[in-house]
């Protein structure tokens, strides 16, 4: 399994995503998720992939192998808007699939994958894809400024209630690592270390990459601080009206009684 | 769909549920899903059901018409443990579902239907059972002190954090209602009022059953108050190394810059 996120702010973009890879409980790996494409100055794209990782690897190869040809019909460095980017990423993961399954008829195998394509190209607004495995594909919306693939219900609560628009970057970087660490505690087939690339608007760019393990100094202060500050929050929270009055000192001190 | 906890923790047991049941998005109606059956004094059980309908009332009328029968080889009055008062109502369960079945053997219809059995019989611990549609039964861990059936994976990362033995009980039915607020914001087929049931530690009763709607006060404000915690939670989390230092009043100032 697999959870990453991509989220889109009026500052820019964050993404993450975690690096477990897994065909089943005894074959667990590593692998990165977050692929970055930079052309500093121009356009930049972050992919993120969750899925069948044979699929995955044919699409990364097929993309760098368009950059690198001196004439071809499309690439990453040829797409017009963002949108061109991520149908060509889409008809990429359609022939990776296809030309599998013409050899394997008889397999089971799933070979689908989802990717989340975001970045920006000069000129144009930042932005986050989802592409499916059928190739077609959908942006955030302002409404709802992220986009998750794999195991993304544990994750899902955190950022509907904090990402908005207005959020600064580094909370909605910090907004994806709770995010991903909620879903690394309900689900083993999630695990660390965690990637997470920052996309700031017009820097044309990834100006921050970092990789988290759970004992990294950084993320693990902000999984302690998390873990405390939701357990003050809840001592902070209306009381019912059977309980004791408010101790002294409560933030909500200012609030009438619970009804 | 559904959503349903119930908490263990030292002080007492914690249900709570939704109330949407659909049969597709254009047959939604409210159903209780907390079914209370009280012997004050003696014993006390609190019935979570996730899943078919139909299956879940036959249940419930059959565990009624045992408690109103004279002589019945077992029922929820004459149970000795709480694991047998869940053995019972998983065998309700499974009669249930073969009777229908046997009747209409070509149907697809999903007739499996989950349950949550909590409460306390005199002289014995307090104590919460999962009751799968196959009949057999689970009982909750001192580690992972409450289950949940239904949509559960929305409302399970603040379960993670929050939930252990030593919490109170209000803090435990505050925690609940957060889970099913964050699972109702996700999954439309999860939706309100919400049931809620406290049954303390050797009280033999439920001590406190309330109803509450999405405008109820007491809830409005709960919810309330979570979003603006949560909020202020993020903007006191230790920052990346790029970001400006902290400003004044941080509730982490004392703490080394983020390395």
């Amino acid at each position: 399994m697999t959870y990453c996120c991509a989220i889109k702010v009026n500052d820019g973009l964050i993404f993450a995503g975690d690096t477990r890879t897994s065909a089943g409980v005894d074959d667990v790996r590593t692998y990165n998720k977050v692929h970055v494409f930079e052309f500093p100055g121009d356009r930049v794209f972050v992919l993120l992939s969750a899925g069948n990782l044979a699929t995955t690897q044919a699409v990364i190869a097929q993309i760098r192998r368009d950059l690198d040809e001196p004439i071809v019909p499309m690439s990453l460095r040829l797409a017009r808007y963002m949108y061109d980017a991520a149908e060509y990423v889409g008809m990429l993961s359609v022939n990776a699939q296809k030309t599998v399954s013409s050899q394997t008829q008889y397999s089971s195998v799933d070979l689908r994958t989802t990717f989340i394509l975001g970045g920006q190209i000069q000129g144009e607004e930042p932005s986050i894809y989802m592409i499916y495995p059928e190739g077609n594909c959908i942006a955030s919306s302002p409404e709802t400024p992220f986009l998750q693939i794999g195991e993304h219900k544990y994750g899902k609560p955190i950022l509907d209630r904090v990402i908005k628009p207005e959020v600064s970057l580094e909370d909605a970087a910090r907004c994806a690592l709770v995010s991903i660490d909620s879903t690394m505690r309900s689900n083993i087939s999630v695990g660390p270390p965690i990637d997470l690339a920052v996309v700031p608007k017009d820097a044309l760019q990834v100006t921050h990459k970092l990789r988290l393990d759970i004992d990294t100094p950084l993320f693990a202060r902000i999984r302690d601080a998390w873990g405390r500050q939701l357990a003050a929050s809840f001592r902070n929270l209306p009381k019912f009206d059977w309980e004791a009055p408010p101790v002294q000192g409560n933030l909500l001190d200012d609030e009438a009684p619970a009804a």
